[in-house]
Parts: structure tokens; sequence; C-alpha cells
């Protein structure tokens, strides 16, 4: 354990206690401060980041990678307009979800409380250091934060600006830290440290995710691992189903909720496939397909095993023709990774069916995977999609960040 | 891993996915033909009971864990009777939290789920078996229930009764499963196997939640461990104090919401302790003091630093006078497990730090933390009570056996 860790998630535990007591209007301003700051001291970040983008070429990053990791004044601008608009953003904190009398007069209520310390766990992204510290504080969390080495000047000077905002806005210091040294045997402690973080939330690829599960012993929020199906039903409108294919594949391929495998009715298969394969074919999606769908697109390759639980994140695409409804639920449930799955029907039952019998954070009828999103669902700022089932699924938005105690008022009540 | 372990999560899994999609109805006949089967099969349980009681009895097993152990035809008319308390019970799956419309025509909703297949890991108390299978059944959910070896028979007993019951009303086979091997590598392989479990939830000691946490990659929610302390501020009227003290600790001393340490203000411990003192001594309760109690309680003996962090589950209490309300808040940040916290005080401001500033599972003011219970609070039956923040906080009644899942309902929406 390095010393400069603990002491930073000490000092973050400590943070966590003041914070839970401050204001709405106390972590509003600071995080109107923390944006102003943004917008004032773009100098300084991007000149950090400057010298990320500089290393990311002599190590060779890919273009997408480094598209990531720049910075601009226009990005830090959305970042800091992302900040104000958390602020304008309700407080979930103190709110009484229920308050009942018991028979023997005690009072038992159920209030909105912080999760205390979150860890931050990401990859390549800067804008995470900003949008997940204003997340964190808006609920009265402190955050730790531990993005990617690529993005590690960035990140620190993102979070010196916002952090020194905070702290002259009257937060508790603390409450903001970048860790600093991104060995990765530092995050194999920082996800042990059960006396001073309270939660951990990975986001990144499916080895951030793996890697984090199974060293954690702080409990976990798991991100973002999304292996997305769409059904295309026999009853489905042949145009809705062609236009929601190409835009869950295609309008942007490297995220989480766009669709990885196509599963088609052989009824409906005929008539879509050959259309379907050439649009797609135009937009660059190299394709693979059972040996049904090959018939009916002479581009495509022979899918193997591996392509049916493959998230490609890119301009790939598995296509499987299916002889029944029960057989795309039966690929689905031994392929999806509870992420967002779709089917294009005019069926009212068949509608029906998949909403109740597929098992994932976010279940679709008749509309594009691509909408599993905080700001798509009217959230408000989202700070991870959750593929687990304990505690938050789906889109995390404020009230993911935050926790539940019983606050029970009596005159003396003695069990008996 | 066993052959046998992974049949039974697998078979788990696949009733799960038959579970999910069976009516409330189904549940509940369910539940009342396993209370029935209790009844009417109670000869060939109370037979393996005598025989795990024997063995038990063989191994030298204290007074109090056989008392945990034994059942009787009270017991299991109790145990009968509690399962059709929950049949009764209003079904939380497929209620629909929240739909809202989006500019774009999207219908989102929010809507209950099965959280899909529960281990539970417990100790000596065989009624757990039929009770944690009746909570995770009505919730829509499998159970694999692996219990202390001391219980074995009587929960292999129990389980083969109401897994019967159970089937013979039209649930799916492995709904309800008995670890036969108690062997505790068992365990280990158990909280690992993630494709087929969901959660896992350990109830017993200290010991086994620490097993559980350290080696899970499944999901995990933490019960049951209590360090519970109760404040008698300066403003507490005297005969209230003394009677909640006597309560929380002597009522009943061996489960986790019971106090394991009294903080006193010095302005109120002169009138208070010497009688306290007195009443806890005829009632058998050791005490270990910090200097100050120790003089105005000649009984008391000097604590140690062990003993503010000790979980007693037993007839001993550590006291210490505290010069200020902040001290007393600062002891019990320092070694309160997060379970149950209480105030005992007439000044409202001191009420309301209390409650804002203590970090628990259940805040009181004014009562015996006690009380801290899911049938206490009105929330029906309990399956534990959660000291973690992620999911579920305090008594775990039927909520927090489920999960959500978003329903997306459009008419051809696409991403732009």
């Amino acid at each position: 354990m390095t010393e400069e860790l603990l002491k930073q998630a000490r000092s973050a535990h400590e943070a966590a206690r003041i914070l839970k007591t401050c204001s709405s209007s106390q972590k509003d301003q600071a995080l109107t401060a923390m944006a102003q700051a943004l917008r004032e001291r773009q100098e300084e970040i991007l000149a950090a980041n400057k010298l990320d983008l500089e290393q990311g070429k002599e190590q060779g990053l890919g273009s997408a990678l480094l598209d990531r990791l720049a910075l601009s004044e226009e990005r830090l601008c959305g970042i800091a307009t992302g900040l104000d608009e958390l602020a304008a953003l309700p407080d979930p904190i103190g709110e009484v979800s229920g308050m009942w009398k018991r028979p023997n007069g005690l009072e038992v209520g159920l209030v909105q409380v912080p999760l205390g310390v979150v860890a931050m766990i990401y990859e390549a992204r800067p804008n995470v250091t900003a949008d997940a510290a204003g997340l964190c504080l808006k609920a009265g969390n402190a955050v730790v934060l531990r993005g990617g080495s690529e993005a590690i000047r960035s990140n620190l000077a993102i979070g010196k600006v916002i952090s020194e905002a905070a702290c002259e806005a009257g937060l508790p210091q603390g409450a903001i830290s970048v860790v600093q040294n991104t060995d990765r045997s530092l995050v194999a402690e920082l996800i042990r440290l059960r006396d001073y973080i309270d939660v951990v939330i990975p986001r990144g690829g499916a080895g951030l995710i793996r890697t984090v599960v199974e060293g954690a012993t702080v409990p976990v929020i798991e991100t973002g691992v999304g292996n997305c199906h769409t059904y295309v039903d026999k009853d489905a409108d042949l145009k809705m189903a062609l236009e929601i294919a190409i835009n869950a594949k295609v309008q942007r391929p490297g995220v989480c909720n766009a669709m990885e495998t196509l599963l088609v009715h052989e009824e409906i298969a005929p008539k879509l496939l050959p259309t379907l394969g050439a649009e797609l074919g135009k937009a660059n999606v190299q394709l693979r397909g059972c040996s049904r769908a090959c018939q009916l697109i002479p581009a495509a390759s022979l899918a193997t095993d591996e392509d049916w639980a493959k998230e490609y994140l890119d301009y790939i695409l598995a296509i499987r023709v299916v002889s029944s409804f029960d057989e795309a639920i039966a690929h689905i449930t031994q392929y999806s990774t509870g992420h967002s799955e779709a089917i294009v029907t005019e069926n009212y039952s068949a509608a029906r069916r998949f909403l109740a019998e597929v098992d994932a954070a976010a279940v679709y009828v008749n509309a594009s995977t691509r909408f599993t999103d905080g700001a798509q669902f009217g959230l408000g700022a989202e700070i991870g999609i959750s593929t687990q089932k304990l505690h938050a699924r789906g889109p995390m938005g404020l009230t993911a960040l935050t926790t539940t105690k019983y606050i029970v008022y009596g005159n003396g009540q003695i069990r008996s």
C-alpha cells in the first residue's frame, strides 16, 4: 500500500463525513464554482492534455482512443455546462420517501443519504474526471478518481482545478481527489480499502470490469458491457425493422448500447436481409451470419460460436435466422450480457412476452437499443450504465449514488 | 467444483427463468402448499432434527446453539404460519413504479422484477431454510440454501418437504434446493458461480460474513454484524434512559440489534450510572467501563480499546463517559458497524444532529435499538438486516429481493 493512496482514501472518508451534512446550496455553489474554474483555467488543462496527446501519439494509440483523450475549448465548455446543469437538478439527499407510525407509537421513516466515498476507476476519457466528481458531489459523496495512465496529466489538471474551486466554495479538502500513481497494482489496493471506500464503480472495457470484480472486497457496481440484440419478429414492420437495425448498429458502434447481433425470424428474413445486408455494406459494416443468413446476404461470412458472444464495439454485426420467437429468446438468454435488448414487432403478444421474458437492464419494443442512456431516459446526468442487478440497474443517475437510512422517532419505547 | 453443486446451481438458474413469469397466485398456492406440507410431514423433519441434536450434544455444542438448532411441533407450526402469512402479503413483482413519456414519444417505465437466483449461506438455525425459501419464492427467485453442518439433516428434511410441495403446486424443479455437502470449500465455489447465481446473502457471525465478502465474485448483501451504541445525552430523561439502556442490553443480548456500548454524558453520568450499574448487575451483566465510569460503578472492570470494538452478543456491556455530544459522535463514528445507533435526549437540536450525523442503517431517538427488525418496522417478513449501503440497508423485506428493469415502448424511434 502506498502511503499516498491511503492518505487520499482517509482524507476522502473524512471529507464524506462533512459532505453529508452540507446543504444543497453549498453543494450547488461548489458545482457552479467548479464550472467557472474550468472555463477560466482552460489553458493549464489544455496544456496538460497536449502532453498526454503527444505521449499517446508516440506510444501509437489508435485514432479512436486519441479522439477520446483529446480536449478542446469546446469540449471543456461542454464539461463546464454539464456541471452547471447538475447544480440546477434537485438534490436527492434528505428526501424522506416514507414515514409511518407503528402500533407502539414509534415513527419509522426512510431518508435518502449519501453513499460516502465513491471510487471511480475508468480509462482514457478525461471528461469522466469532472463529470463523475460533479455527480458524486451533488449526491453528497466524496470521490477518489483513478483514470487511465494515457490521460493522467489531463486528469490531474482537471482534478486540481475543480478540487481547488470546490474547496474555495467551502467544501472539505479531500472531497475530490485524483490518484497520481497509475500503476495497476494500486487499483488492486484501492478496491480493498473497505474502511474508507463505500463503493467502487469501474467504467470501461470488459477486462477492467473483470479485474475489479475479481479483486474487490469493497462493493462494486458493474457497468457497461453490452452484447445487445435486436430481434426482428415475423410480424415486424419491414421499414421500421430496417431503420432500427441500421441505427442500432451504425449510429455509434463503439458504445455499449450498440447492437452486436441481429436475430431475424425465418418468415421475414428473405424480405429483410438482402436489403439490410446491402445497406449495412454501404455503411462499411462487416457481416457474419449463420448459414441461412449467409444464403440471403452473399457478402456475409460464416459466423462462429464466438461471434454470438462477442461485444464488437465496431462496424461488425452478427446475424442469425431463427425459426421461432422461442429460439430468439433462447439465443438472447444464452448470450445476453443483460444490457439492452429489443424486439421489432407489430404483434401484441410477442411484444408482451419479450418484455416479460428477457432479463436485461432495458428491454425495448420497436426502438433502437441506442437509447439506453441517462439523458435519453430523462434521468439527467448519468455516471454509468449498471449491468448488475443489485442497487442500480441501467443508466445510473443521482439516486444511484445514494443509499437510505431508517430514522426512528420514539418516546421511550422498549421491546417486550 | 463438485458436479452436484454445479448441477444444483444450473437447475436453480433454469428454474428462475420460469419463476419470473409465474403469476402471484401460482406462487401463493405453492407457499400455502409448503406450509401445509410442513404441518403434515412433521414427523420426518423432527426425526432428522433429533439426529442433528444428538450429534450436536456428542460434539459438545453449547446450550444456546442447541436451542437454536432444536425444532418442535410448535416451532414447525410457527414456520408454517410464517409461510401462510407470506402468501397473504402483496406480490412485489410486476409493480411499475413509474412510466414517463420522452419528447420523441418513447415511453420509458421501471418495473420490479426478481433478482434471479439467491444463494443463502447461514449457520445453525434450520428455520432459515423454510423462511428464506419462502421469501425468495414470493419475490420470484430460485434459492440455493447452504446451512451449517450442525443442522444438515434438519435442513435437508425441510428442504425435501417444501420443495416437493412447491413442485406439486406447479413451481419448477430446482426452485428450492439445499446443498447436501457442507464442506467449507464448497462455499468458496458457490460464491463464485457468477453464471448461475445473482446474489449471495450470508447470515451469521462476523467470521462467516468476512469469508463470503473476501471470496465472492457474485454480488453480496452483507448482514448482521452490530456493534450498537446508545448515547445518553445530558438532557436525557433519566427514567427513560434507564429503561432503554436495560432493554437494549438485557432483553435479548445474543442478537445483532442489542446494545454493546453505552455512552453517557458526564453531566448525567453521576445520576444515571450508579442506579444503572446496580440494575444491570442484578441482571447478571458484566460491566467494562472507562476510568470515569468505573468510579461511578464499583462493580465495573476497566475497559480496553478492544472492548469498544467488540460485538459481545452476551451479558456484557462497555460503558464510556464522554465530555460532550461531539465526543459521543466521534466514538460512534470510530467504532460503529453501521447497524443501529440510539440517542436518549429531550433536546431538539441534539436529536436532530444525531439523526443527521450518525451513519447507520437505523438511527433512533428515545427508543431501544432492539426494534431494528422487519416485523417491528412493519415491513412484513425479513430475510436479514443489511449493514451495507448498496441495494438494501437495514431490515430486508420482499422488495430487497427484487431488482428493476426498464421497459421501453416505441413506435420506430431511432437515435440521431
